[in-house]
């Protein structure tokens, strides 16, 4: 198996993209495509030793950043790490795509480059989310702000056989994101939403309220891209917020750096509890190839599991089930 | 100034509800007009000995719950102390009515026994949240699922208002929940708010992330109901995780309770920030009269606040000058 990274996406590019492909490549049985500036690789791998035969550079001279524009720096910076890490995919030449550069961008490269898979109305951002029971997948989490109920259908089916394939669920729970949970609430769209899911053959729960999110009963939790983005966010404010406060006020006298520093490894079993990184990237559904977004400040660890992420994609065969769900329900 | 006060809504009526009364009537300068069940609300004043000749009761016989339908409720439960109460709102009776009732039943009784305020066409609820650095009203919280841009343009109108008179801040932010921060960015919906909300009067600063909601930056936080209200119940469902979370780890072993036996007055410090009963109620905004909905699971001293934000209003003229600012912008 052979896994393309852009190694020059994320805040952290190159030194923890490159470190993160090398621990996957001493550990996994993978080969790694590492696209980007190969002057500046080498000197990352050089600097730390991270020499490995599993690892190949593809030079390209250009990149996208979160200031261009998604779709004209898809058109025009063709030699960028990101649109030649895509064609790559598209071309075969490798089995998955990994980048943390810009998610606009790689939305966009996925459309346009690797494209949609037939009989997908849209492509939908589905990052793995830890909640206290249990992690679940948030789709649409960004890629359509505007959505119809039939593509609320598709995200239900790709998101149930990600979570059976990749997150090994047997029978992966649906919900709704919704402001009641009674059938008759929510706004114009959540209530067709509701109808569509309901006639289908997933294993629909109803609504969910946001309240509930957090707890991670409900596997494939479901929304438009506006609300999904916003639950995203919101999460990582609210948790950001609350350690910025705590933080602040353990801090703020001797006998609370003392209470504070005897917690310290119940805050660190919370931390990695919480740690987006364990849990891979975001992956884009719906695209005839795997895409994985890692998040902008990945560090190698976060690389690490986003390979590893492509990995299980590839050999559950993500794409091709989701193809085959497709085509038997609009037959 | 006399305040209305629904004796029978919320998880603790009519004990807490009785003994915010009580407590209001006692510190501030007012009348309360209890409404609900006699027998039940004397019960209270003897076994709590919270005698008080400011306090009168209204009796009433029925209840509405959380099980009505609130529009039905409205029209039917004709002796509910919540639609009796908004009726003597209506009759000038009182200058302000409060519940820790069913949502939905007071959002119909503002509309349909209050009224809306002439040129305005939607009601909105407008809680007040802690922020880290400030709080800020959300609004919509939940009273349209959905919304036009012009909805969202009265929703800012009336939150400066708001924001001035009872919060005293001289010229309130007003911030459109996107997501993205340029102007360009989000749904069709929310790109039709920012031109209306940018040709506006109103001191707009543009597009808010959900990531920076918690900070409390922005002093009026607009956006459709169900935005806000998923919004307004993530706030609680994160904040809540967290804390079971850290709850569970600290009493997972001896040496970590001593840290969080040391840590008390942080947590408790931390709580009082984050207590949603420091601020009130939500406010009804658009109705023509001043409507508090308090949490359902208020206790006392939320009743007491609740009443003391709904004297700020009336002595801030809140009502009054939502009809002239409106006026004004129609005109």
């Amino acid at each position: 198996m052979k896994i393309i990274v852009d190694a020059m996406g994320g805040d952290n590019a190159p030194l923890e993209v490159v470190k993160g492909s090398y621990l996957a490549a001493k550990e996994y049985d993978i080969e790694i495509l590492l696209v980007g500036d190969k002057d500046k690789i080498e000197d990352v791998i050089k600097g730390n030793n991270l020499y490995s035969d599993k690892i190949e550079i593809v030079h390209t001279t250009e990149i996208i950043t979160n200031n261009d524009s998604p779709t004209l720096a898809i058109r025009r910076k063709k030699d960028s790490s990101l649109v030649v890490g895509m064609k790559l995919l598209k071309e075969k030449k490798g089995d998955a795509f990994i980048s943390a550069g810009s998610t606009g961008a790689i939305l966009a490269g996925g459309l346009f480059i690797v494209g949609r898979i037939e009989g997908i109305d849209r492509a939908a951002l589905s990052p793995v989310l830890p909640g206290k029971n249990n992690y679940f997948m948030l789709i649409d989490s960004g890629a359509n702000a505007d959505c119809k109920a039939e593509n609320i259908l598709e995200f239900g089916i790709m998101g149930e056989i990600y979570s059976k394939k990749v997150l090994k669920k047997q029978t992966p729970t649906i919900g709704l994101v919704n402001i009641g949970s009674e059938e008759e609430k929510g706004n114009a769209f959540t209530k067709e939403c509701f109808k569509v899911l309901k006639e289908s053959n997933l294993n629909f729960k109803g609504n969910i309220e946001a309240r509930e999110i957090p707890d991670g009963n409900i596997d494939v939790v479901l929304c438009d891209g506006f609300t999904g983005n916003v639950i995203l966010k919101l999460f990582e404010g609210v948790a950001g917020t609350i350690f910025d406060i705590l933080k602040e006020e353990i801090t703020s006298s001797t006998i609370s750096k003392i209470g504070g520093l005897i917690l310290k490894p119940v805050f660190k079993r919370f931390k990695k509890k919480f740690d987006y990184t364990e849990y891979g990237g975001a992956i884009l559904l719906g695209v005839d190839g795997t895409v994985i977004k890692a998040h902008g400040s990945s560090n190698s660890k976060a690389i690490k599991n986003a390979i590893k992420q492509a990995m299980l994609c590839v050999n559950g065969n993500i794409v091709e089930d989701i193809k085959n769900e497709v085509r038997r329900y609009k037959s």
